[in-house]
């Protein structure tokens, strides 16, 4: 999949594909004739059904997950919005490849490959308080980019970031989708003092100001608003769903890049489970807007794809749990209560 | 270890170990230099570090984890308190021994030996409402057992149950432990209806009348309200902090082993985590009472150890982080922020 036009994107948001209803009605017959008291696992029962539903099959599998980190450099890093320097990003990209990071460790753990995608680190986008952060060929590319890395053989996609800045870029994407005051959406990211803080909610109020009269459509919020690895993140959410491959999002500034779409066309999130809850405070707001709830609620603020990471294994637990269980008749035991 | 008088128990209970300070320094300080923002993996930080504490070295294992699933009857049983009767609890063991159960699935996703251990399925224990539920000498015996599953080299144990009725039985042992009406600390267990429930919370009732003035020490209470299954658990948990074995409890039956202790001494669950929370009412009070935050929130509610195997993979998460980033100078990148 790959967006040529403005008009490939809107079609395929507008289009979205739903779930496989007999894959869901088949695996749910299973949960119910496990050896458990009905409904006893809980999330587990919901993440087998969800994903049999997404996959298409009463036992769906996680035989291949995918770890795709998209990185990118922002204009608005300048304004003094993040507790590190730009050129932060291409050493955590090389830090990546090398295997040192945090997701490196986290996607082996959870047996899950890792795809590592830097879009034009030298090219930071324009600084979105006086200018669109990205020309319409260039947003285009980074969706493309995005939908890349999504392959029909994927039994989940996990989708992570880096990029110094970006959560300046995820707050002003979700006060334009959603509304609220830029404070309401400003969070201290990866570890801003107070002074900071300020900084950036500045820098928010003013690219909400400088936008205001700009078209309302999720391309051009994505395009003024967001970031490279931002829109990458949307390009493969939505390669995902042509493909029926599950997502899981990670936190703030991953599922930011839903906000605009989630705004036109709410079932965007219908294939995605969210891996936890960050700690950055616009993240339970932005999940209670998608009716998510969080796997994890474990304080992690790193981005990366790291909590998605360790959310996918619950993920796995529940899987193993629908595919491995006996069936009452199996056991011999006589019925469900 | 083995608890051959009340005295061996009520030694042990005093007499509790601490984990290793310069362990703990020495994780600490390898968290600060690996490559992400201070503090940003949060509680997948402090469980490296507790970890590390409790197994004596700067970088702890999970290389041998195991989860003991004990399993036992009550006389309380035949008072209607459980949605199913007692003999599904053999059905069950005779599942988990044929591979059939949610805890084997659950396990094995999560690298975990499973060892399941009934108690004398034959003999249920007396029925608590007009009796000790055991002999001093049964009470020692199933402590004995318990602490029997725990050897030097487990880097984890996770501790489940199985025993129809134990629900009653653990909400006995929290109302007598920590105090609060019966009707605070019982709930549906796997599934009980609004007449099971009052049934439920009578028997609780007439237990603590029974056993109101019987000595609060806490033997006699796990003793005269606790079950084979649930006095292993404590016997467990105590050979485990003697043998520095990090604990993951499961549910709100396997945390109820441990409130007669915890009124005792309540560094009891220093060594342990809270694997999850379960849907059960009384599961987040008893936390709360132990200071513990669980791991998950999935509204889980079978038991067997299931909420403690799905956990055991963050723990996993954590320590792959903890042992296999790089620091700042291995990566090359100036100082953490």
């Amino acid at each position: 999949m790959s967006f040529s036009s403005i008009t490939d994107f809107e079609s395929a948001l507008a289009d979205l594909s739903g779930p496989d209803p007999a894959a869901i009605a088949a695996a749910a017959a299973r949960q119910a004739q496990l050896t458990k008291p009905a409904g006893s696992l809980a999330r587990l029962e919901d993440i087998a059904v969800f994903f049999a539903g997404w996959q298409g099959r009463e036992k769906p599998r996680l035989d291949r997950g995918r770890v795709a980190i998209f990185a990118g450099n922002h204009g608005v890093a300048a304004r003094g919005v993040s507790a590190f320097p730009s050129d932060v990003t291409a050493l955590m990209v090389a830090n990546f490849a090398a295997g040192g990071a945090a997701i490196n460790a986290l996607a082996e753990a959870a047996g899950l490959e890792l795809t590592v995608v830097p879009i034009a680190l030298d090219r930071p986008t324009e600084d979105f308080t006086r200018a669109p952060a990205m020309s319409e060929a260039e947003c285009l590319e980074a969706l493309s980019i995005g939908a890349s890395v999504v392959t029909p053989d994927l039994d989940l996609l996990a989708v992570g970031e880096m990029g110094i800045g970006n959560s300046t870029a995820a707050a002003a994407l979700c006060a334009r989708s959603f509304g609220g005051r830029a404070r309401t959406w400003v969070g201290p990211g990866t570890g801003l003092d107070m002074a900071g803080m300020e900084r950036k909610i500045a820098a928010v109020e003013s690219a909400l100001a400088f936008h205001a009269n700009a078209p309302s459509s999720a391309f051009e919020t994505l395009r003024r608003l967001g970031g490279r690895e931002i829109v990458a993140i949307a390009g493969a959410v939505l390669a995902a769903r042509r493909l029926r491959v599950p997502v899981m999002l990670d936190g703030f500034i991953s599922g930011s890049a839903l906000a605009p779409l989630a705004a036109v066309n709410p079932a965007i999130t219908d294939h995605c489970l969210a891996g936890h809850c960050s700690a950055e405070p616009g993240h339970a707001r932005l999940l209670e807007r998608f009716g998510l709830e969080p796997l994890l609620r474990l304080e992690m603020r790193l981005g990366e794809g790291s909590g998605a990471a360790v959310a996918a294994q619950i993920v796995r637990s529940a899987l193993a749990a629908h595919d491995l269980m006996a069936t009452f008749a199996e056991a011999g035991i006589a019925g469900a209560a």
